[in-house]
């Protein structure tokens, strides 16, 4: 990689002293920085409210990565580049002294005026932030800007478009890079891949030979310490809303003319177009929504959502999902994505299944039971490749019996698989949007969890509705029985 | 298995001295045994010219097994069941001597009447046994009689024909069971399976997807002490007659409506009548014939063919044939199957790829180079299914690798698959005649050959022209490179 291609920036972490700071992005700007990805000339400042120094910085960001990074190197070298500066996101003066620091620290790395910043913090801030940036000057630089948002980017359609609107003053589209971390993921960049670099599976890709599409996020831990934030948002804004819709896009998608930001964000814009409109009927007929009760995980009791903490002792907050996605176009009419997500499930794993449809003749099976075909994307906390073929039952007669044929992608590539947020950081800093998501992605994608959320306020759920360590309530699996299918339990299948 | 269905007969071997009886047959007959699949009521005669008894025949008998057969138990018990007559095909007092054995050991083990004649011996005298057998009323029996007849079926289409029209003097086509014993491999029969439990490939499986189909069937070893015998064969009789086109009518016969033996034998019979005539330019064109020099496999020196014996020094015997068999019918129009197979070669492999078409547009592959997806049949020494794809290399960007999606028969199934000639001797015992010949089948392949074989005789070849321990002669390679193709070097994909 030459210096030319090697990213030159400072990086505006605020809320540095946060979690995500620590538990991904020091990590991942280290990784970068070890593989040569980004130059030597970087800075990185920290903005929060507490009265650390450079010093507690630096040794806190040492410490996360001594925790994250086997084997970790230089790491004093490395966090000398990291400074510090207490921040009040209201305060001229915080914003004066940003701006003094930025300048200094661009005389000394040589970075050429690139400045991104990175809102790793509580949303209510958002935007006056992004508006603060701007009017205080901090966008007035000989290099580029770019804003970096973390999730969650509204809590609907109405306030998500609010907040675009106040972030849009201070800056363009193509300056916002709003965060899905799944986007990040090997296998779910991979989708792509698998979809359009075969020549089998494009032309099997559609409602004449896939009869349904599961695709499950399932999680083992509950909501614990996050409670109070989990409260006001559930699993539908929390995980249907972005990262399932990527899915379901990415998976749904039409090839696009080429690789380009513009025309794979405009094909997967398409597929969140034609999802389905729900009516409160059909949102009764095609959502599952649970909250999870005590039970046990890995033989261990443990307590449910109400019991989490003591202002949800009453909470109506779904911890679980599942639902029938439809897409109303040519290549999908009449094929259901199912999607499934939850927290205190009996196993954490996220994986997709492409169902093919069976063979039109029943040759080999001597009862009626038919294995249809199936293709597995297995993006955590495995990730791989299976297909679920028929093969002879080895021996004498010509019985058929499912195979499986596996590429474990870990396996062969090593533990060398970038981190999520390290592959962001690195788009971002070249300036590749394609792995973040657009407005109209997000517009989209609201008003489809709108009128889910809109029906289900207006019946008072029977919670908890589902035990710690099950794959959540009942009529999750009723959901796909009224159509003639059944959730694979297939978590596990690349190890 | 009830008793019902464990067939009970009397097997007779010509030729249980011989080298089948010996590697083959006997302890495929003790696996049955050890199996359960056949009754403990069951009795064997050898037949030979030797002066043995019963003891001498027991013990290769158990010598037999005990060297192939791992963990053998109950041996006595088992030879006990094996009775030896000296024999002379040519003399009256032999078959009525054969006669009275069998309804002597059909009294002590309660056989029926079944009665199998296993002609595994030299094919000069098929003819006349058969019908020698009929003349001396050895299938006067109230049970069935059945001949199988193990390869060389004739020498080309004319002996062929003669030599049927012998022995269907005495039995019917549906008494005669010819033995092509790669039809008693496990991944042979499943290529079947394949195709047809599978909802996703059958509708690939035609010139619309698939681009060619490759066969190599390669053995390592030379002809040594076998060389008398194959030198008045060769690798175009030896292994294309029968065993190539065999896989090459599996892999292109359409479904077959139901899985009895008629309907799978006339779907098969439609290919090998399909196959595009050859003229004389054809066969120059489109078969390359070779024979093997001297040269290094595994580190080892060996011999060129000709240096095998002494009657060799000048033969035009081929022990390699490359070809590209076309199929005219609406399914094949256009898609080379290439088949190749020989001696001396690097190793020792026989394996089946199926090369699909490549994705219509290069999304994903900096160079130009596309990889296409392949499926490969591994047939032995390994047995297994792969499948070739690609995915996205592990890290930053979207370039495109291979992936290889495997499955392994033996070690998901063990050690136990049983060996072909064990399949076949079941199915014939059974009544099943599936996977033998159909005498259609023998006809069709020995025109297909015969055109060649013909070509070839007018014109003196110059051989040698490859070394043991290659592939094979260049004319092999530049077959394919004709048709932008080439052979996929992947006979160890399945390890």
């Amino acid at each position: 990689m030459t210096d030319q291609q090697r990213p030159k920036s400072v990086i505006v972490i605020f809320g540095a002293t946060g979690d995500l700071a620590k538990r991904k992005l020091f990590p991942s700007i280290y990784r970068l920085y070890q593989n040569g990805k980004i130059s030597e000339d970087f800075a990185v400042i920290g903005l929060a409210r507490r009265p650390w120094t450079n010093d507690t910085l630096r040794e806190n960001v040492e410490i996360s990565i001594e925790e994250t990074v086997a084997g970790a190197q230089n790491l004093e070298e490395f966090s000398s580049h990291f400074y510090y500066q207490s921040f009040d996101v209201t305060e001229p003066s915080s914003y004066n002294g940003l701006n003094e620091l930025l300048q200094e620290l661009e005389g000394t790395y040589q970075t050429e005026g690139n400045r991104i910043f990175y809102l790793a913090m509580a949303p209510e801030y958002f935007g006056s932030i992004a508006n603060n940036l701007k009017e205080y000057g901090l966008k007035e630089t000989e290099g580029w800007t770019r804003l970096v948002i973390e999730k969650p980017f509204g809590h609907d359609l109405e306030s998500a478009k609010e907040l675009n609107n106040q972030i849009r003053e201070a800056f363009n589209e193509d300056q916002i890079y709003r965060i899905d971390h799944y986007l990040g993921k090997e296998m779910v960049q991979n989708i792509e891949v698998i979809r359009f670099a075969n020549g089998i599976f494009e032309h099997l890709w559609n409602n004449r030979f896939i009869s349904n599409i599961q695709i499950t996020s399932s999680e083992s831990l509950g909501v614990e310490e996050r409670a109070r934030y989990y409260d006001r948002s559930g699993a539908a804004r929390d995980m249907v809303q972005n990262h399932m819709l990527q899915m379901v896009a990415l998976l749904a998608m039409e090839p696009p003319i080429n690789l380009t930001t513009d025309e794979i964000r405009s094909e997967k814009i398409k597929v969140l177009r034609a999802l389905r409109n729900l009516t409160e009927e059909d949102v009764d007929e095609n959502f599952v929504r649970g909250q999870y009760g005590p039970g046990v995980i890995r033989r261990r009791n443990v307590n449910g959502y109400r019991e989490e903490a003591e202002e949800l002792a009453y909470s109506p907050t779904e911890t679980f999902v599942a639902g029938k996605v439809m897409i109303d176009n040519y290549r999908w009419a009449g094929v259901p994505f199912y999607i499934r997500t939850g927290k205190r499930l009996a196993e954490k794993a996220t994986h997709i299944v492409v169902e093919f449809k069976d063979i039109p003749m029943n040759l080999y099976y001597e009862d009626q039971k038919k294995n249809p075909n199936l293709l597995v994307i297995s993006i955590q906390p495995n990730e791989g490749v299976t297909l679920f073929l028929n093969a002879k039952k080895a021996g004498h007669g010509s019985s058929a019996q499912p195979i499986q044929l596996s590429y474990n992608s870990e396996s062969v590539n090593g533990i060398n698989t970038p981190e999520a947020y390290e592959k962001l950081l690195f788009d971002c800093m070249q300036g590749d949007t394609t792995n973040f998501t657009h407005w109209d992605e997000v517009a989209n994608s609201w008003e489809y969890i709108d009128s889910i959320l809109s029906a289900w306020s207006k019946q008072e759920p029977d919670f908890p509705n589902y035990n710690s360590g099950s794959m959540g309530p009942d009529e999750a699996d009723k959901l796909l029985e009224k159509d003639g299918f059944h959730w694979w339990p297939i978590t596990d299948v690349i190890k």
